[in-house]
């Protein structure tokens, strides 16, 4: 079974082949300025790539091209469209509606639903989901939601103190996202750990970011909420944040209270801090020239994870491991370093040499503590496209069955 | 030196006097149902107390009421009011005003502008002064404000991930309150531990939470934010919420923001999770009665009791003790065990017998971890009144040297 996981921006398109006898990537490939009167279409199979500059209106046609190139006759890694069992899609928020699932029109109700509680992420994918279904037919849609490997975590942790009927009937909770992300730390660490049962803390560091207590491979708290705004900050976005200050933000403003959000959405977070970028490299290298917002940001960005890593560790009552991921986890030396500062009375001790050049194996996965820790701590770097063809492939077998 | 501690209610006015050559109690008293036709100023002096009712309209009549008692000249403990040096009220949100102030126009503006991020606090408390200020001339008032005890916590921990200008200009940062309190069990607990640069974790767990990172006698980090409503759930208010929550709120009751906010600050909290009560006894009871919500509210209240402590702990790289203090920590043993369940990974272990029947000296404090515990866990009464009175104290010496 092939299957093609999807990864859409507003005018993007990201894809990757995976061939799910082996779980081994046949193809990645990524279409841009969707929309624009000249897109690029790249693709990569194994050693031969290929660039092609054409019109792509939008997402339909971008599937329609990359297919092309997935079937060139000579460098293709498939014969036929066909071969392609299913498009998996990363979905963000369906609220009512989590899990795999193929993509029909309550699913896009569902997260149409929720476009004001995850305002970049579900617009562009519903658009893009919408004009896959009408023009690439045959082709199952399915949509693995960020949220469903949290369903696992205790009532306790995912509510909020607020009437049992806004829980209950409008499903406000904290739903938690990164889910792929998490899921894949959670299996992988089981692996590396050879303890099905071991306590991890898994730290999803990106361009979003969150974390997530795992026991017994499942999920048991994050720290993402009812939207993925809410939690540490994030790249553009302002993490957790205190609604009563709302209406002090828009009387010094005159805006509404969507103009508020949108901003909350948009011009907080890292780049609301350092006032200069949204990209930690940026803030690194600002802040290492003295800039003091810049220096400020990390600061607090390490602040927040560092307090929402206590909460996981009570949630576990410790941790036999600490895993860093993405962008900044698998890469960014000092942010992980200031994270486990001065720990060691908790049992949670890095190798500075070790974290600073890790001895990585061949999937780039390597451990960064101490002789003398008691939690040890890794770099795994993540792999979100097979959790969702793993999922898509589970999906397909049990409607089959 | 003698103060007047103040604690105001919008209809109710409690006091302590406080003789701060020897930190004594001299006399405690209430007046309630002030502004209805026939209001009850109890008084209690050593062994006489004495119940009188009258109409009180406001709370000035009420402090002439109570000084009257106060100089009672058979049972009294002042021969004339003019023996009170000042009037000290534990002020919540003054915002750009912090610390201890003598009570004047510019530090009631400065309340007044923060009306909306304390309003169940704020407005009762101004209405009072101002009427204070008018009324009882010659006697000094103090507002020793709960946020100035946290004017210590590391930039990194009071900033939101938000511009900077919202920061700096609009004074939305992380202030946290029960300062009164948290700055009681720091002052305390150097003293008991005998260790003044000891890490302390301050559990203030009653009608409203909060918890406090000490260390150097110094809070390092508290849960509450820029309003009383975050952190921790509250009697009635939310505690830490996703403002991208409100939209979807708002669709569904078809109400403002004001009215929506208004919901979060008085209808949710462990009365919103319980349905029916306020009071964490009712709810115990109703909880071991086989109430489902009820439960659902407590295990709510130690999961978010327990995610903040874990950050605390982070912050401070471990603790030597954690104390918990107010009603719901002094005297809710069910509440203590479940927060400290399961940690004895992190070094934090309690003896179930001590807990659940703590052996306590005269001023009901006492330890309550097991032989094993690497933290030391306690029960120490607060004492918010003496704090509020020894700032007045070092406020008005500070004025005359």
């Amino acid at each position: 079974m092939k299957v093609l996981v999807a990864n859409l921006g507003s005018t993007s398109f990201k894809y990757q082949v995976l061939d799910m006898t082996d779980e081994s990537c046949l193809a990645k490939g990524a279409v841009d300025r969707i929309g624009e009167a000249s897109s690029h279409c790249r693709v990569a199979i194994g050693d031969w790539s290929d660039e092609q500059t054409m019109p792509v209106p939008d997402h339909g046609v971008a599937v329609e091209a990359c297919l092309r190139q997935l079937t060139d006759p000579e460098h293709g890694c498939l014969k036929d469209p066909s071969e392609v069992s299913a498009i998996g899609f990363k979905a963000v928020h369906g609220g009512r509606v989590s899990g795999v699932q193929l993509v029909n029109d309550d699913v896009l109700d569902a997260m149409s639903e929720m476009n004001s509680a995850a305002p970049a992420h579900n617009p562009p994918y519903i658009a893009a989901m919408r004009t896959l279904a009408e023009k690439v037919a045959g082709i199952p849609l399915v949509a693995a939601f960020e949220t469903g490997f949290h369903l696992t975590i205790p009532a306790s942790r995912r509510t909020y103190a607020i009437p049992r009927e806004w829980t209950d009937g409008w499903k406000i909770q904290k739903w938690g996202f990164h889910g792929a992300s998490h899921r894949y730390i959670a299996t992988r660490m089981s692996e590396l750990l050879g303890k099905p049962d071991a306590r991890v803390i898994s730290c999803h560091l990106g361009g979003s970011s969150s974390l997530c207590a795992i026991q017994n491979g499942e999920s048991m708290a994050t720290t993402m909420g009812m939207t993925p705004q809410t939690g540490l900050p994030q790249n553009n976005r302002v993490g957790d944040f205190d609604p009563f200050a709302l209406p002090i933000i828009m009387q010094h403003t005159g805006e509404t209270l969507e103009q508020t959000l949108s901003r909350l959405a948009n011009e907080c977070g890292l780049l609301g801090l350092s006032g200069k970028s949204a990209d930690i490299r940026d803030i690194e290298q600002a802040a290492a020239e003295g800039d003091a917002d810049c220096q400020a940001a990390l600061d607090v960005y390490v602040a927040e994870i560092r307090r929402h890593l206590g909460g996981m560790l009570v949630a576990l009552g410790g941790a036999d491991a600490i895993c860093f991921t993405a962008g900044i986890g698998e890469n960014g030396d000092a942010i992980r370093a200031a994270v486990c500062e001065g720990l060691s009375d908790l049992g949670i001790e890095i190798d500075t040499v070790k974290n600073a050049q890790p001895d990585t194996n061949a999937l780039g996965e390597a451990t960064i503590h101490s002789d003398s820790s008691r939690t040890s701590v890794w770099i795994v770097p993540t792999n979100e496209e097979l959790i969702v063809a793993r999922q898509c492939c589970q999906l397909l077998q049990d409607q089959n069955q």
